[in-house]
């Protein structure tokens, strides 16, 4: 099947906005994390417990929500005490650089940590620069062993995938070790976090890695 | 947030294909869906389960299977001994009419019924319509009440949404009412199917739409 081209112009664009404020967070010491997954892997939960923790450490934290329709995610952030900020994109698969350039002016405060949640997507967020420092899967037990090999670009492009509701792991017929040696095989060096944001197990890993 | 317009052209192009396509399979008389879920929400699972049961009343099915990378989900539908496509979109998040088109000339037996497994996106494959007679949306319980809000598009523009992995219900903290609510504000006229492909709950009202 020919590439079509029409993506380039958009993503060399785009890559040259993200460059810009990657600078701009590294001179303002904002470290920011894109969390990439399919819709309902629990980027929202794993946000609400991740921040609740790192409260009481009271480390300064923000949150970029991005979504198609509805500011259902940053209501539930905002719960947490954390800044949060809704992007609808009103149709568009994922965020964009010139997205998080306009929200970072909503926020007053200075900010530590900067979590981007992206349009739930496997697909299209891999592919755009946010100016991150780095890329953060997830991937529910629920989606199903194959899914690295089916969608390895955003597997490829993350530092960090988390293996999210391992709770639901005693009621799967899953090949977790398949999974897992998918993932490798893509990117060897990713570091692997399995956890549950509803039962706490493995969250200090975690937690362990954000606070380094 | 203002309008992309890069997307029209491409969307009038693919529009005019799809109806073509919709007139050469109505005149061969072959019924057509085009099925559509965020990645893991048990698409292929169904789909094997589906034609299995199917095959026992002889209705011929072939299936145009849509992924970014391998071929895994025709090789499993190959085993139910259903005629199966793999397109590899090479990183497109979504089939449009020119690869349907391509795709059934490998047909070389006379289909009355083809399954078009769209690549696993909630977001992209609603707005390009691939010649079907209706689209059938599958979420998973797992994925969470939020989904229909946060992705209208898909819901709207189906004629029937399959509620998939019911038999995980038991394990989850789902609000299934407000889920169920929420896909009836968005299109009143949907049909739905809540079942377990992996048990076998609620296939039966499935199949007897499919056999309409």
């Amino acid at each position: 099947m020919p590439e079509i081209p029409i993506h380039s112009p958009l993503l060399g664009a785009n890559q040259a906005k993200a460059q810009l404020l990657r600078d701009r967070f590294q001179a303002q010491g904002i470290r920011v994390l894109n969390l990439i997954s399919s819709p309902g892997a629990g980027k929202t939960t794993l946000l609400e417990k991740t921040i609740t923790a790192l409260a009481e450490k009271t480390k300064k934290v923000a949150v970029i929500e991005g979504d198609i329709a509805t500011a259902r995610d940053a209501e539930r952030i905002a719960k947490t005490g954390a800044a949060a900020v809704q992007i609808n994109t009103h149709g568009a698969c994922h965020l964009d650089a010139g997205m998080i350039e306009k929200a970072l002016g909503a926020f007053e405060e200075d900010v530590e940590l900067l979590f981007i949640e992206n349009v739930g997507n496997l697909v299209c967020p891999a592919e755009f620069d946010l100016g991150e420092e780095a890329k953060v899967a997830i991937l529910s037990v629920t989606e199903g062993a194959d899914k690295p090999a089916k969608y390895p670009l955003v597997f490829l492009q993350s530092r960090v995938v988390i293996i999210s509701k391992i709770d639901l792991l005693p009621h799967l017929d899953l090949d977790y070790d398949a999974m897992i040696q998918d993932i490798r095989s893509i990117n060897p060096s990713i570091e692997i976090f399995p956890l549950s944001a509803k039962t706490g197990e493995g969250m200090d890993a975690w937690l362990d890695w954000l606070r380094k």
